[in-house]
């Protein structure tokens, strides 16, 4: 059985409180991509998973995600704090003033409560170390956004250290699925069906300069066949 | 400005409803992995999409996905019909029988509302397609499953078209996102912060046979550095 | 089966963006009255339903809609674009700013998620149809609500021709009801019990101004008897 | 201000309890069209209101469908009694059995938790009776089917006894509507624009029985013009 | 059966109206720890409650919480109204601006929809009435945080007596929970295992000002055996 | 700052899986008054808490709730195995069977996602406690109805466990309530009114056995004065 130990690993410094980027960190404390979503998502896959090797794998990054919402709700709580004596501020974030006293709470920046539905758990391994690549790309980039909106350089730290950390797992994900041997289009057991699998459906059409077809070696090139939309034929026959 | 045509490919047919498996096929109806939800995801982030070439590859499969919504829906309407008539079968899913007449309904399996926290849209397009990957190795498998789970002929036939689809899609991405020439690790264009990137936080530790720490490539050899949960040392110090 | 098809028919214009009426715009992109709403509600219906003319136009109401939803998210991005760059915006609206990269994402004006309860699908064509007046009824005065909120014209014109093409809506379903030879208080095909039909409660009573009772043709006049609150009557006897 | 007075109407009886079928009665207590529902719809419509003689009506039926909310609860409670005692009734809905201890609370048949979201309310009178009028249609077929899956007399007769009553608000409201001598097609103030107006977008094409073109009142007669998708025009072109 | 009798106590007065307030004030309507939610609580508890004379309290107070639905809802609707003219009003909650056409809806003051999620109902009587008071606390601090953030002279005194009344209901609720005769830490039948029952886990440690271990009546004195955390065990033999 | 250490206490042996069970489990992973809540609820508690003492008890059992939430999440991934390849349990729930591939995830044991509205956190210590003690309470319960569901002898033991524990944290919160000396009908800071206080509003009434007023320490006796509904006294006088 396993013992999960996380540590915060960063001592949390703000110099300037600001409560509106407060409620924008709030997206990483109780958002889709937040802290929490990586924690439950690796840490759940974790218990459901069969191969002991990439459990490890899962339960530490899956603490370690633990410990960064332990990071942004600190962070978020010191931007936070202002609300308490504010009337401007806590008008902004009624949600937070009121019913929270100015705390933090597990609700994203626009006040929605944290949902399960943010999860991303398949039970099959190489699906799940697919989501969590995603997963961490999006909160890279989300880390990336938040820092372009503060001057905080305590605040900035942090986000970075926060920020960086998702590029690790991110490596370590893709390593571990590599590590697996599959071809990048195996998934699961099941064999596709040939006859489907190298048609690009051209779905779509336009006119103008957004809408023309395009190609690139998404649909052309190698096997791929493309199908004109089989509407248009219909129609042309009408 | 775009042309959105979408023509139903598949001219489903069931030869034995079966209202239980019917109702399974909700997840992909109504569910987090199912064609609303690619459909929605794909065609929304095309929308917001600046690159012209790619955003007709998000128009094109998001068109696609919708026109699987419909051969979905018309199966799991033809698998849920004797729920009009079947005691049995409206008892066990009552949200269809007595609010929906028997018909499809935007619910999944377990008769939730289809919600738009299933979709995963960034705005940055490198993020998009990895999200986008990770979303059709999840409908794969979903589809995998469900074709586990019945002996219908016609049935099967249509679930292993939609399925090779997925994984048509998951070429179609993979080979977008490699065509922008980013590195595997790149997202975004804030650099990472050296100290922190090549560190990996042995964070769980364990006892007996699953809880044993594993290395592999997701933890040594290469750039890797593995640091031992700080808060051991911190109790080893009391 | 169907082949359905649809065209974007307006080109849209905006002169001066206004990232909070873009924001306002998202009611009806991911709101309870907008275009998906509008677009699921009839398509399902549709393909539910089992008389083939009503069928068709479910189906090409609900088609025309998911043109709307690409008019509306169109008009909501270039409105929401210069959250991009300005800092005011991006923390009037973090969850677009910071998570959606500056795009349109399917929540409301609150940043709620669409959600499939929005939906209103009966199996019952009269009912549906009932619904489907009422759903246009609200899309109009939201339109009509949001055109008071801007001074754009190309937004305005836009958003003209959307209204309208609500009321058209609200026509061809009234239309198709009225068709159907239906009693305006028949509904399925169980007979209602003579004794309590025609009775009127008068279950809430006041003084003052607003609280006085009131008599119309939905309670007087006609078949109707109007009972006083049975409370009352017990509360006398006390 | 107003005094709210509501009695239970009904004495309630129920001779063979079936836990299953007070499953499927949750969905008039904590459900989408469910008395909760009506009651909350009504009566925050008719705070909202300023036409003194209809703000009575809805304050009235918002009354009298709370007090239906007492009757189906407690019609559903003593269905679900046995749930207490009986393994296989409380695994069939576990969230009743070991949540809630057996009794009612504010779910649906799924299980899904009651929502606002089930309220349409757009301080609009004339359409917030329209949306009235739609919700008691589909009140009233939800308990038609709820009556063809019982055979208990008792909870028959007070199945149609609160049936009754959805099609006597319905009549209600449809004179509250008729009253105001607005047109059929007027919703608010502002006026539709005439070139779009009588265009009937004919946008689902199809082969086949189910996917035929039919006209009726609702695309053609009177001013209509029906409108050949254009997008076929475009792919004639091509 | 009962009979449910409310009357609204308190006649509303705001001299300034304040949307800003006016959407803060939407917690106790549409919120969590709202009137409805104390409303619906209570009566769903007395509906399914056996134990007569605490069914009755239940019912009184459920029936006085809905009373309150009525006072804050007409304190919200007065302060929102200047929406209906105000661009910047409408900007900050387009919510009820464009889709509420200004008037009061059941969100919370960041345009969640109230769920039946707030409700906390257990089926077993003792557990119930602690849920309700600390329900009422919950109220008795929201009602105070609200108070702090208004001038209004009328709006403070509504305000004022809804708070007080919440800690009536708390000091009903904690009489009724004493005169059942258990012991506090009496719940349900089931005892409890001796060996585990007094051990308080010292789980988290820490080091510098917040981090470090406190002793209180919590853990210490009495019967309390402090058991420091086993993991440190684990990492002192590694 | 803090560092977090837990560790799975116990063991979890499951001698005969059953899938019902192991679904009904799931309430305590992921419902309303499950594991996930009660380690949520107490941790961002705690990061709120400005007094160190309660602080660190709020963090230890928030701490030790989330090593039950490992407890729980395995003991019902043991329980649910068996969906993996019996088609009748797969059937029972689609949405672990399909979605999940047999194992665990964050929803309640009606397929309902988890969500932070589950959560009640103020910002007000001595409220929070209140909300504490009585989630312990309603977490007791449930494990005693946990536990008359099933024989297994492995599953019954650490159900115990958890019980037991949750009495110890009622016991530990509840001293730290009557620990910080205030009466038990002080919440916050600002005084109740006098004249309302003591009132106890006779809003509920009615006929026969259930319905006839009760009295008993929660309305008569010490400050209480009874104030029959006024409703009354205004139909008396109609």
């Amino acid at each position: 059985m396993y013992h999960h130990v996380k540590k915060l690993m960063y001592t949390v410094r703000v110099d300037e409180p600001n409560p509106h980027f407060g409620n924008m960190l709030l997206e990483q404390f109780g958002g889709a991509n937040g802290e929490l979503a990586a924690a439950m998502q690796y840490s759940i896959q974790g218990l459901n998973c069969e191969d002991p090797a990439r459990k490890d794998l899962l339960m530490d990054i899956g603490t370690e995600e633990l410990s960064h919402l332990e990071v942004i709700g600190t962070l978020a709580r010191l931007h936070l704090q202002p609300m308490k004596s504010q009337a401007e501020a806590a008008e902004a974030n009624p949600l937070i003033a009121v019913i929270g006293g100015g705390g933090v709470s597990l609700n994203n920046s626009a006040g929605n409560p944290w949902t399960a539905d943010n999860l991303k758990i398949s039970g099959q391994l190489e699906v799940d170390l697919r989501s969590n690549m995603a997963a961490e790309a999006r909160a890279k980039i989300t880390y990336e956004l938040l820092i372009n909106h503060t001057d905080d350089t305590g605040t900035i730290e942090a986000l970075k250290f926060l920020m960086t950390r998702e590029i690790t797992h991110l490596k370590a994900f893709g390593a571990a699925l590599e590590s697996m041997g599959k071809d990048p289009l195996e998934v699961g057991d099941m064999p596709v069906e040939p006859e489907w699998i190298n048609l690009y459906f051209n779905d779509s059409t336009g006119e103008g300069e957004l809408g023309s077809d395009h190609s690139g070696p998404w649909n052309s090139g190698g096997d791929w066949s493309i199908v004109d939309n089989p509407a248009f034929d219909h129609a042309r026959e009408r």
